[in-house]
């Protein structure tokens, strides 16, 4: 059914994740990870007189949180590789102009902190850079207002629907470090089944996230169980249940090492329906959670697979059905090597 | 006064572009470089029902038609990088959806066709894709409508404002070829110099330009002087003075090797104004008029500095400034190395 071809690249320098920094709105900050995340805001204006105004300060200090946590400032950065899903991405763009670095500004929807990832790796793999800042945020407020309905409206929400997470992440990526480490990226085509409705993105997502993961497995000649977790962006209960139907046609059994972003990001008591969505739900869950369990080795292998729905108000005011994408990393803990003669401590040169 | 730093990556592979296309609207058609484009639409809806379909369309064709002329088919292309300056770059996403190819999303506003070259030549450099285009377009009526008044409005155009090109191109880049190559790349940094005037891009984007221009001359210790061209994207004519300006001030004078895309797209006597912009100015002008030039060796060394505004509809009514960014790269015609010992005509192997 889906016409896989070689989408994938691998990176023999390991480029290193040497910083990584999460921030998410309250509601989130109640969620189940609520211990992993770097801040959590006390209010989801964040101090700012707008909503979008907060999503860019979000970026801002998420950058600036993992620059620290990598032991630089980000005076060391070479390069800035971001994107949301804001009109004209001006959460990254604005963001951007605050560190005075050169900026690559992407569109991925919600697969961005993947592909930020990806475009980041591959230019620090090839020498290009030493240090990359990759990251990305989503804002519940200026997201619903700008896709869906003005929020004082208050409208009902279907029960295919996700929840935007108001979240940030950022990776700082260095050609030295200790890991942890991405060795892999792959790229996904745009793939769309025909679905309209603007309220039920995780059936949106879930071919392009299929078409992504067989890919790889493919590419890298892997099988679900080679990886201690699967992780896909925020298909949500729905989506990730299509996902699995779809990976068992064609043979891939994802077993209890898979899980979904925007399942394990608020607890089963809030209400979020299908669950969390957004670029910030994949780039919180991944700058905490995950990369703290793979410096801890409790995960040595994860194939961290974000996904986004690529429609406008526009494209689906004029009829368009939704094309969705995914982007994936492979992101390994790191173990330094051991040269093969080891110099005596304090012997001199 | 521009706090640059080194922007600048060099491609020993010399990635080239093997195949150029560019689509124009009908009143480009009737400019200055008529005789350069592929292809010169009749009217400005080409068929679809919608402007946004139809600037879809065009990249479509721009990418069918730079593949072609490349000698290959959109099966042998490995990545398509594409961005575009409508909400969510709905046309670039679209248009991926018809290849069936992995796709990168970028956004650059009218800095794209650089932004979009940079990468692709960053990832054909490394090794990792033989094949890839890199793609973007804008349509008057889309840009227009989306970012300032309703068509129907018709509203008057203040003095400073620029006229969107109708137009894509799309350039396709392989590790093997006969030139033109690519041998440098220059990401920009964002600035803003405070403007707050929507009608007013070419100061928006001149000082961005500017900065990215200086930090180039210092990465490759060259000076203007050095190249045939140096053409930015689409400063218009104001833009284009603050930028001769700004390049004086650092000790860099530009002369009459020195052209805006924006200002030879259309003829005198059309009414433009400061002159073309959006995504297809600079787009359609490098994929026909300066590639050709290089191809055919009346340019040698052009220096291509795409010039983007980064703002959207919410952040100017928000009371937000507007930020400018440029990328740059060279393009350089190509001399076949000649092997030291060269072996005799018809000799047996």
């Amino acid at each position: 059914m889906f016409n896989v071809q070689n989408q994938t690249i691998f990176f023999k320098q390991k480029p290193h994740i040497i910083g990584n920094y999460a921030i998410v709105g309250p509601k989130e900050g109640l969620g189940s990870l609520k211990n992993y995340f770097d801040y959590i805001m006390k209010d989801d204006l964040y101090g700012e007189k707008t909503y979008e105004k907060a999503e860019r300060k979000m970026v801002e200090q998420a950058v600036i949180g993992a620059v620290t946590k990598a032991n630089l400032t980000p005076k060391d950065l070479q390069l800035f590789v971001s994107g949301d899903l804001l009109n004209q991405i001006v959460t990254s763009s604005f963001a951007a102009r605050a560190f005075d670095v050169p900026y690559v500004g992407l569109f991925g929807a919600c697969s961005t902190m993947a592909e930020s990832l990806a475009i980041g790796a591959s230019l620090v793999n090839a020498g290009y850079f030493d240090n990359v800042a990759c990251a990305t945020a989503s804002h519940f407020s200026t997201a619903e207002r700008q896709f869906r309905y003005p929020l004082e409206l208050g409208n009902q929400r279907p029960p295919t629907s996700q929840w935007t997470v108001t979240g940030a992440g950022c990776s700082i990526l260095s050609s030295k470090g200790n890991g942890p480490i991405i060795t892999s990226a792959t790229f996904g085509k745009v793939t769309d089944f025909g679905i309209n409705d603007v309220n039920n993105m995780g059936s949106v997502m879930a071919p392009g996230c299929a078409s992504t993961m067989i890919s790889h497995f493919k590419d890298t000649n892997t099988k679900p169980d080679d990886y201690d977790l699967i992780v896909t962006g925020d298909l949500g209960k729905l989506g990730s249940e299509i996902l699995i139907d779809l990976l068992e046609d064609h043979g891939y059994k994802l077993g209890t090492n898979y899980n979904d972003c925007g399942q394990i990001i608020f607890n089963g008591k809030q209400s979020v329906l299908m669950g969390g969505s957004g670029c910030g739900c994949s780039a919180s869950v991944l700058n905490s959670y995950i990369l703290e369990k793979v410096r801890k080795k409790e995960y040595n292998k994860v194939l961290f697979v974000a996904t986004g729905a690529l429609l406008s108000s526009t494209s689906t005011q004029q009829g368009d059905t939704i094309p969705g994408i995914a982007h994936a990393v492979v992101i390994e803990s790191y173990e330094e090597e051991k040269s093969p003669k080891k110099e005596k401590k304090g012997s001199k040169n």
